[in-house]
């Protein structure tokens, strides 16, 4: 299986991760309900720690958690872990092998505390640390780059989070998924004009807000690995407090820009940056008059729920980033120097 | 009151802060003893972020406290926020003007959780919104890149830290700080000329671990703001994971990589981006065989704790990308389109 294979895979991946969890997905909710805990901790790295800061997003605003994002190298590395009273554990890992989220899930068994992992390999030692695990289900990921795993992670946290709340609704309307990610593939052809234009981009900024932060770090991520861009992953507050010092003309800016809460003011950013500062503006949006500030427009389908967004954007990033890996002569099955699992001490 | 004033102020700021603040510091440390909570929740934005992001390992790995991040945004800019339950909301911010911030902390008076707050500004809304203040006490920030406030925020997160530990010694051993700072400015010439031969420096990754996470992404944030160098700040795991791809032969990597911990293995990381992949390396260390293995060697002082060299390291950061920006005709006192206090809402 060759990386584009894995990401043309999605839409039927990702349906068959849904049919296969409804029932899974009902039963650890019911078991977390019954959980004693205060916040949420997700232990993850990499693509999976950008599906964390989704389920930041998603379960804070939806479900009201409050979710921290671990410092594993807290619970490996340095002298003795801390104290996870009131934490709900979370372990989000492809592989199921870095020896560092398994660190943090058998601390929490260690202490006592309620722990979850999704992975795509129940059979791993982080699935085997943990008192509740979901199963991706996508089947076995064979490039270095995920892509499949990362809409899937993104899926299993909206399921969790509609059956969480009871939101019937929300649940129901995940089943158009696998519909807007086919949606995106198919405008493959112009998304690879989009990147052939920028073969010799080498270093950007890729913003996002809310739920589209998580978009935006595994944009960045994906840039970096596959195509050896500089790649810098920014929420659009932040980037106004002073990195927005780096804009000058012709600079390129890549942003996740979907309808909903927060876009007026990434929407007002963006024409800032396009009209006084002649930015060079790549934007994935469903918003028209956004993505016609854009040189570069990834149009998202109709019909997306804000929370919904972040799954679709994530394939218009990856076909970007594979397009442009390609017009750069590199090979995207074979990023230099990277092997699938990375054992981080 | 230049940015060049501010950086070399230092040592002087930081002494003042030292000495004014050792009965604040035992005061909030006892209020902090008596107060109920399980986990520490930090809010900030911008050079206080990367503040939050020390302490998040200073009181995990000394006082054993689970420290979060916090998503300000999920404060001010989605539906509902979160319930706090179990948390000490920290602010860290030198204006103290930052809505979405103010917002936190308003909520965690609202919602009954104890707060404290680290501002230059006890007059601010920040300030008001806290139960508890600590002031900086540096006197006024004028430049548009924050300096002297950074090394007066980690100093005062490591006094409340010995507090809390009721750890003499390390409470004693920060007294020797304000010589560290001045050890580093003394080699700024031998720093200006590492900076002036990298003045067509546009893209770099800036690397650290553990305490010196913070570090690095402080010196990317001053890099882009300053010098408008895309600087991608990581955590040398997370870059093994796949950002490792970027490098290639004279690809500038910055790092922070002083003894301790976790030094061996981000030196031999950086063994095999000098042997392997002929990186240009810029290092701050006080290990002589890491700073050997670099083009631009930036020496801390001897005798530094591991839990110490951020403060110092921080000083040798600004001084670089201090120096950095005058070789590329830039004005330090006028970074493109920034203002003091961004209002992020």
């Amino acid at each position: 299986m060759s990386l584009w294979d894995e990401i043309g895979e999605q839409p039927a991946a990702v349906e068959r991760s849904l049919r296969a969890n409804r029932v899974a997905v009902r039963r650890v909710a019911g078991r977390l309900q019954e959980a004693d805990f205060r916040y949420v901790l997700v232990a993850a790295r990499g693509t999976s720690d950008n599906a964390a800061r989704y389920a930041q997003y998603l379960w804070g605003a939806r479900n009201r958690l409050l979710v921290a994002l671990a410092a594993p190298s807290l619970f490996s590395g340095l002298e003795r872990p801390p104290p996870l009273d009131g934490a709900l554990v979370v372990g989000i890992s492809q592989s199921g092998r870095s020896p560092d989220l398994v660190a943090v899930v058998q601390e929490a068994r260690r202490q006592g505390r309620p722990s979850l992992v999704l992975t795509n390999d129940p059979d791993s030692p982080l699935a085997a640390a943990a008192d509740l695990v979901l199963d991706l289900l996508v089947g076995p990921e064979r490039a270095v780059a995920a892509t499949k795993t990362y809409t899937a992670q993104l899926t299993l946290i909206a399921m969790l989070s509609a059956a969480l709340a009871g939101d019937n609704e929300m649940l129901e309307s995940l089943e158009a998924v696998p519909g807007h990610l086919a949606a995106v593939l198919e405008e493959a052809p112009g998304i690879r004009g989009i990147a052939q234009g920028r073969a010799r981009l080498h270093r950007c900024v890729v913003l996002g807000r809310g739920y589209d932060l998580a978009t935006a770090f595994e944009w960045a991520l994906k840039l970096q690995e596959l195509c050896a861009v500089v790649a810098l992953p920014l929420s659009t507050a932040d980037f106004e407090h002073g990195p927005v010092a780096m804009v000058e003309s012709g600079f390129p800016v890549l942003a996740v820009a979907p309808r909903g809460s927060l876009h007026a003011g990434v929407h007002s950013l963006l024409g800032r940056l396009a009209n006084e500062r002649q930015a060079d503006l790549v934007v994935i949006s469903d918003a028209p008059e956004t993505l016609a500030l854009a040189g570069g427009r990834i149009a998202l389908p109709d019909g997306l729920s804000e929370w919904m967004a972040p799954i679709a954007a994530a394939v218009g990033a990856q076909v970007f980033t594979y397009h442009l890996c390609l017009a750069r002569g590199l090979d995207p099955d074979a990023p230099r120097g990277l092997r699938k699992v990375t054992r981080t001490r």
